[in-house]
């Protein structure tokens, strides 16, 4: 259930910015790797092709902080680390495979309207 | 059925672009207040709170350019002007209001986690 205390065409409401965070396309793709389960840093890095160091690690401290994602370390030689989707995280999945499925799906007509407004 | 042509998690791919685009909290906001039908500019500008003149221009060319939104001038003393929603625009209505809904229904667990990784 939607709770009425959150109205985002409310500017003060503090969820316009959750939703900016969770629109944000490293967070699409980040939660998208995880759906698979938990990944190491190198394992998300090399499954979001292209995304910075620094970029991967602010948005999994992000995640962190707003209990989306968990890091637990393993205490192996060498340590590794493992990140994973909390219930939070995971109740995250539907609607943003909902917009990466829009994404993938109406690409084309997009670069159709784009055509046709530089037609016109 | 998504195309496989697009591939969000390869660096190249222009999905990941329109992605940014679709998430964000403007568009987000302003194709959920046109879901109720045909509004003017300023009507959309009270329905956003605190979206400044620019950003909705500049929200609605790129909605309009990108085949979401159509812009219709009725010839009236003075000259009224309308936005409206595609069909393209109205099949990103139900990704968009899971979104919003995500946003609204889980803040305060998202708080929650906030104070929590504050405290840890």
């Amino acid at each position: 259930m939607a709770d009425p205390a959150w109205n985002p065409y409310d500017r003060n409401c503090p969820t316009r910015e959750l939703l900016d965070r969770i629109g944000d396309r490293w967070t699409v793709l980040v939660i998208g790797t995880l759906r698979g389960g938990p990944r190491r840093f190198s394992e998300i890095a090399r499954a979001v092709d292209g995304i910075s160091q620094k970029m991967l690690t602010q948005t999994l401290r992000a995640l962190e902080r707003d209990g989306m994602v968990t890091r637990t370390m393993y205490p192996e030689i060498p340590p590794r680390v493992e990140y994973a989707l909390t219930d939070l995280g995971i109740s995250l999945c539907d609607p943003l495979t909902s917009l990466e499925q829009w994404a993938t799906t109406h690409m084309a007509a997009v670069f159709d309207a784009r055509r046709r407004a530089e037609g016109a």
